[in-house]
C-alpha cells in the first residue's frame, strides 16, 4: 500500500527555511503571506503498515525537533 | 486561509534522499519497502489563494525539476 508521511518542525523549534520564505515573499511582490513553515513530505509503498510508525521514528523524522503525521488512504 | 503545498521530484529525476532511504532500511530491518520518494511539504497562510500558483513557480518549487500541488483545505 502506498503512504505518505508529513514531516514539520515541531511548534516553537525554529523553521529557518520558514523564516527565508516569508521575508522573501515582499520583494517578489507577494503580500499577505504568513505562518510559512517548511517541513518534508515523504511518499512510499510498503507491504506492512505497521512498520510506519517505526520507520518515521528511527529514520524519517527527528522526535527531538519534529512531528509527523502518517496519510494511509 | 491555510494552505498546503506538497513538492515532489519529477518522474524519472534522479532523487538521491528516496534511494538513500530505502537502501537505509533493509540495515534497520525494515523490509516491503519500496518507491521511496522525499519532497517538501510546505503549509502557509494567505490572503489571496490565487498568489499560490505564482509563489510556488517563482518561489517554493523549481518547475524544471520538482512538480507542486497545491491543497487548499
Amino acid at each position: 500500500m502506498k503512504a505518505r508521511v508529513l514531516i514539520r518542525p515541531k511548534a516553537g523549534i525554529l523553521d529557518p527555511q520558514g523564516i527565508a520564505v516569508e521575508r522573501a515573499l515582499p520583494a517578489l511582490g507577494f503580500t499577505g503571506v504568513s505562518q510559512v513553515h517548511i517541513g518534508r513530505l515523504v511518499e512510499l509503498e510498503v507491504e506492512d503498515s505497521s512498520q510506519l510508525e517505526p520507520i518515521c521514528r528511527t529514520l524519517l523524522a527527528n522526535p527531538l525537533i519534529e512531528d509527523y503525521e502518517i496519510q494511509e488512504p
